[in-house]
């Protein structure tokens, strides 16, 4: 896949194949443009042609539903210490922006088992595995997580799923000594029930924390907090197995 | 090495040939035990032994002056999109909490290269690299950052240094086409100068944010936020080069 | 005055001798009305009407430019103590909402002496404090508070202006031993001159605070912090004459 | 009283009678001192005599368990509109500092009904109403909040107990058309249930708030919201009675 950026920082996500691309900035021509290259439209206005990483796939692939914001997905990879090689369970897939993301930490020595109960989700998770080249990381399982978890002497679980304590017993049996279970969910209501089924499951080092993301304006006048911010998304609850 | 937990959670990082160790709750024998294993004292206690991962080297490991904290560190792990095989410029080094963290991502086929000016931390830091099992996949490097990066092509540059602002034209050279700038300060005045200085050096998608995180409790008489909480660490700035 | 109210939560705010009022809902007939009454339109809608308050005015009388939010208006009564019977200075004047707050407050017995350069502003504030049956306790003041403040011994000097630190001397001079200066001001840079000044013109307990208010949406499903969030209005800097 | 402020802002509330006060900084003659004035001890410190306002009082006045924290007290006061002239129930008196705080904005006109079922507590209340010369507009009452409110058409009724729902059809009944309930809790199970009893009593525009109050520090060499800072006292809800 190829990025492309117009000068008002508008952003494509396209295909190798693409040889001409319609904006309203006017065509660009694609063919033999490299990464890092400015390219002009017919118009005469420029255009930035990248590499997309990680942060592009995340932004730009098609979506099926509501998906872990990246302030979640920091956290979940700080606290748990996943790394080049961890295998990592998490359910459910979604979109698979988070499978992507863990799959680009885990690398190729690693891998990322992602359950899925809907079949239409899974597949256009699938097709974002690949469109972000990802596939060979990420084993995509349609498969109801709460009727167990298959893999053993994993790194980390990772819940995004309304009921994550119906399955923690199963992340308890599938994560190695020393691994993380994480649960991600918007209600307090739900996080409660988690860490309290973390608890029951023989979890330590339990938490549930927030994160609050503020943007700071920078402008001639002066610097200030943004006006408005996203106040809520999820709480995450986070357990260790001794 | 290896990770000892009593059963109050109180953590101790040992070398793997330690094979007795006292603590207040009586003396554990080690020399057979296996990471994984319960183990009790001469007095009866259990005690917990664990192969230590990347958060246990950063909470354990000696520091030399403050560091950045997990809560920063997901973010600027999410907002830059490293992953395995990621080359990231990092500076100062400080303890090197940070760097250990950056080399558990990028993994053996990555690399991480430090920058220190002060050669007593960057002894601590090499010390804890190579306790950490890291030292192959980091390069410590004695040099001031404001005076020039060698490296080219990198994935990421992040500061963690009072003037970031004055390596940040640096950066911009040594990036890749689409690689992330990162400034991390705890003043606003700081942090206002480099995100300036990012827009100076034709950085794009340039912005600032604070994190907060808060800590839930989950109590049988109830759900709350904690009483205490962090209220500030530092600003991040974040740039890309296009 | 008089609110009416209808049964999705719109509030009109009406003159007394309005005997009947149009609303998509409905003709309302007012003639009779009294304040706690229910009363329908001619489409069978159910209204309520209220005597407004002090919240009521502040919601729904005219505007001219930006105002000191509720959020705001709170720290300020709590940590300056402003009660009835206390005189208070404020500039700008603006739309008169603080003041009408104030007002409300320091009740017959007290007085607020508001200051506005804007002729245009203060007399949309004037026919605002008529309207809401405070014009005998404000006193409007066409007048530049960085030339100078008149009164003395008042209990509270409330600064809602671009350059607070051109007046702070003033408002040391005309607080009572004891009293309370106050600077609102968006941007860091403004609140941080705003502090200084304080500090150079004596003031004793100066500190700069900046509240956050979240809102909670309680639902059958569960209870969470609201997705959406105002993220910043602006900071708060307090002194107290010794 | 009076308040005494050593150089270092340490505080003492002192009764008219005191002639002579003996700190870790000397002894300070007050009898013919005044408010206002500047005086030295006999080790030649200087001290500050002011008269006390209603922060002083509730900083200085013996306590008996939590109080109402003024960053809560201030939105009671600005979403409720309580003036000059209000008539306000409140349960329970506790301390009694959140009374003095409305006893101090209601003023004469006005009048607060403090409910209060520990004896031993009343006592203390009572105590400090009489030490903020606020006595003649509080009205402490030893009695059960949940068996009754037997006031009538008053502007508003705050409660600061566990269990409000049990009193909150009780404050439906003693507050007059456009008055506010308001309910203080520091669990979220327990503010849903108020919010959820509110509602179910007819009150509208409830709704849920968290306020949180960051202290900014200015310095020297910059400035940044304060390391740690107070993360939860509780949440507020309010109700209006239409």
């Amino acid at each position: 896949m190829r990025l492309l950026i117009d000068r008002r920082g508008k952003k494509y996500l396209l295909r190798e194949d693409v040889e001409e691309f319609h904006t309203s900035l006017g065509v660009v021509k694609l063919r033999d443009a490299r990464p890092g290259e400015k390219l002009r439209s017919h118009l005469g206005h420029e255009f930035y042609l990248l590499e997309p990483g990680v942060v592009d796939y995340y932004d730009r692939l098609p979506r099926a539903g509501s998906i872990v914001m990246k302030k979640e997905i920091g956290p979940i990879l700080a606290y748990t210490g996943i790394g080049s090689g961890s295998r990592v369970v998490e359910a459910g897939t979604g979109t698979g922006a988070l499978a992507i993301y863990l799959a680009n930490v885990v690398g190729e020595e690693g891998r990322v088992y992602t359950y899925e109960m809907r079949e239409d989700h899974l597949e256009v998770a699938k097709r974002n595995f690949a469109l972000a080249g990802m596939e060979d990381r990420i084993e995509a399982k349609l498969a109801d997580v709460r009727q167990g978890i298959e893999e053993r002497d994993v790194d980390a679980v990772i819940f995004d799923m309304p009921d994550p304590w119906n399955a923690m017993q199963h992340a308890y049996n599938a994560l190695r000594h020393g691994g993380f279970v994480v649960a991600y969910n918007p209600y307090i209501e739900q996080i409660r029930r988690a860490y309290l089924a973390m608890q029951e499951a023989d979890f330590k080092d339990t938490r549930v924390i927030e994160v609050l993301e503020r943007e700071i304006e920078v402008k001639k006048v002066g610097t200030r907090p943004r006006t408005r911010m996203l106040g809520h998304t999820g709480y995450l609850a986070f357990g260790r197995k001794y």
